[in-house]
């Protein structure tokens, strides 16, 4: 792959409708979450107030191709959100009904998308330190946690709990991890919590059972370090989808949009 | 009282040192945070991160006069963050040390001065609407409660719990009483959460007990409606100040700064 342009055109040609991990590395990935005007004006002021979980990058309302700070994320004017991530979820109600490579058909004037931050970018910094997540050497998917910390509400938008990636790290480079994601503020950040008694201040049921991606050992000299993760929106649209009259559409998990920007402030 | 820039004028000469509840009602009243260079550069990511706790309304650096937003805020030249509060708490490495009227003698160039949003604004706009908390009806203090909600961690700040004010509502009102206060987004916006189950995930220890201010009771057709507080900064403070090299200053509670400004967006 050569660039992430061509890569983008590859995805609108539904050449490539697969995961996207591993593809172009440094270059950040994005999350969609695509909702119809007047759910959209909760979610956004949801994630103003819950900016270390819900980390907006970019919105367009109503124009498929236009984004706001177009020129820092995207190089060229082909931009459609309504074609350029790999794959599609579709939404009805809060319920998964299909799963399509556009979105074209689904996609109204009165839709607004947005595009969320994910943490493959931190992991990228992590691994380029030395410290590349076990998950990441082991080539498995990151531990994810449901927690009982809610986010702070915001418009129909209540109940909806925090959902934490997990990564075990020793004792000793904690503080390094921290300093190293820190500065990706639109990807989550620095950990929100570490260590096991962080287990019970999250309210996390089964160490050993995430709910999401695969299970992780912890070795004897490593603490679990805890990072919000952007499964937490999309558990929010499950959580008051019923809420929501009209179609909503997210990405297909891992199939995310490439975009041109390395990194994202 | 004629205007908040003769009020101030007063606090600056030291001609008024008490509390500021009542005191030109309309205007936004703001909390303070003084603290070195290098733990004011955790604190500002903190809010950053916990916007709906911990709402920074400016900031100062190294110059007591010279607020960021200063002309929206302050209509006058002759504003000093050192001297413009009726009353200023002094700490040292977490424990108060000292009362003052000012603080010129502690204030040092390497030192950031905070106005943090409080919550006495929207308190205005619920009185406006026929909606005044039971506890401005009474003349008490709010109730504050310690959570076992923490913030999202960062920099030296870790394990801090969300402080919440409580306000009880017949559960017909909670709506309105949402939408009404949810524009103020710099003084704690919208409820954080709501009823009796909100007791549970929040995690406060008994309703009929606060750790602040006054007990309120909550009548058979009403329920609880929790706002993120002011306190948690400084409880944050306390929780972390013996990592704080350096004076740190706060307001005295209750002894704020009277802004010119009307609202705060």
């Amino acid at each position: 792959m050569t660039s992430p342009s061509s890569f983008r055109a590859l995805c609108r040609q539904e050449l490539h409708t697969g995961p996207t991990s591993g593809i172009l590395p440094g270059h950040v990935q994005a999350n969609l979450l695509i909702l119809p005007q007047q759910a959209a004006e909760s979610f956004e002021k949801l994630c103003r107030r819950n900016p270390v979980a819900c980390p907006i990058i970019s919105k367009t309302v109503g124009h498929p191709g236009k984004l706001e700070h177009h020129s820092r994320l995207i190089n060229d004017e082909s931009f459609d959100i309504r074609t350029d991530f790999p794959k599609y979820n579709i939404y009805n109600r809060g319920k998964l009904i299909e799963q399509k490579n556009n979105c074209v058909n689904e996609w109204t004037a009165d839709h607004v998308g947005f595009l969320i931050g994910c943490s493959f970018s931190f992991e990228d910094a992590l691994i380029q330190a030395g410290l590349a997540p076990k998950n990441v050497i082991r080539g498995t998917n990151v531990s994810m946690f449901v927690t009982t910390k809610y986010l702070d509400s915001a418009g129909i938008f209540h109940q909806c709990p925090y959902v934490v990636s997990m990564r075990p790290y020793k004792v000793a480079v904690v503080e390094t991890v921290r300093e190293i994601t820190s500065p990706f503020e639109k990807m989550h950040g620095e950990p929100l919590d570490w260590g096991f008694d962080a287990v019970g201040r999250l309210g996390i049921r089964d160490l050993r059972k995430p709910e999401y991606g695969d299970p992780i050992d912890i070795a004897e000299d490593e603490i679990p370090v805890f990072w919000a993760c952007g499964v937490t929106p999309q558990l929010a649209i499950s959580t008051v989808g019923h809420l929501i009259p009209g179609v909503v559409i997210g990405h297909t998990p891992g199939h995310m949009l490439v975009l041109d920007a390395t990194q994202v402030v």
